[in-house]
């Protein structure tokens, strides 16, 4: 089996595979409300198409993975972006792969760190939600309702395995 | 100057104003991801309208304000709804307003518990993000970008003062 270090998450990194939702210097912002709040704008790009498409507000509570992490499958949805937002600031892993002709290539690893969040691009290969650490852990999604099929899984062969740094 | 007691958040009390986002076993939700994942479904209508319109994804830092609270101004947004979700467990402090023809009535005022957010519904008069406590706090928005005016404004002649239960 393959083994895959995860890499600190940054929007450098990322971009091939969709935006990284964070609150840093490194983003457009504004103070609002007379200056008791500062909005950083527009921090991912939300994409549904598709026959009835709308957009999606859900919570998702993930159970633990053990690390290292058997990544056996990845997912893509093709109608729509979805976006990942932790709601307590812990780390989680986030896994995506590059399509090559219809099929995930080699698959990359990324640590989110505490106050960061992931938005998958529409029809971008990623593995499911992986909350690690003891105890489960919530999150807001930003996805797609609609008609349609949304979900595409893709079964490696030969599970890659994922470690930390 | 009237005073407006704070009442813990409930969908049912906030129903003529918008959605309470959070994860509980009144709302639809199902197992994925082979059971490591429970799917709390679709808990905010996310609306967005006129020119250009798109759904945006911001993060909001709110400094917090001290109680009782000063109510002197309500906003509301005539082209989408705008969701508010704490991304840590703590509580904050809601005001809405009826719309009395076309212009509030008088406030109501909630505390939200901590895993509680809430989605304005579009056109709905609500007062600005109201963090409470020490600390400022940071909340993921989905709200509405595009062309065309999306805010009104409403100074009351008298401010209402808020108080915690």
């Amino acid at each position: 089996m393959s083994r895959i270090v995860a890499r600190p998450l940054t929007r450098e990194a990322f971009a091939p595979f969709g935006d990284v939702i964070e609150a840093d210097g490194t983003v457009e912002s504004f103070l609002i409300n007379r200056g008791k709040c500062r909005r950083f704008h527009d921090l991912a790009k939300v994409e549904v198409t598709g026959e009835n498409a709308r957009v999606l507000i859900n919570i998702f509570r993930g159970e633990p993975y053990p690390m290292p992490h058997r990544l056996d499958m990845v997912e893509r949805h093709p109608l729509g972006s979805q976006a990942f937002m932790p709601l307590s600031p812990r780390p989680f892993l986030v896994t995506v792969a590059p399509d090559e002709g219809g099929r995930p290539g080699t698959p990359q690893a990324f640590i989110a760190a505490p106050g960061q969040g992931v938005n998958y691009a529409r029809g971008t290969w990623h593995g499911v939600l992986t909350v690690i650490g003891d105890e489960p852990q919530d999150f807001i999604v930003v996805d797609r309702g609609g008609d349609g099929n949304n979900l595409e899984e893709f079964y490696f062969d030969t599970p890659y395995v994922i470690v930390l740094p």
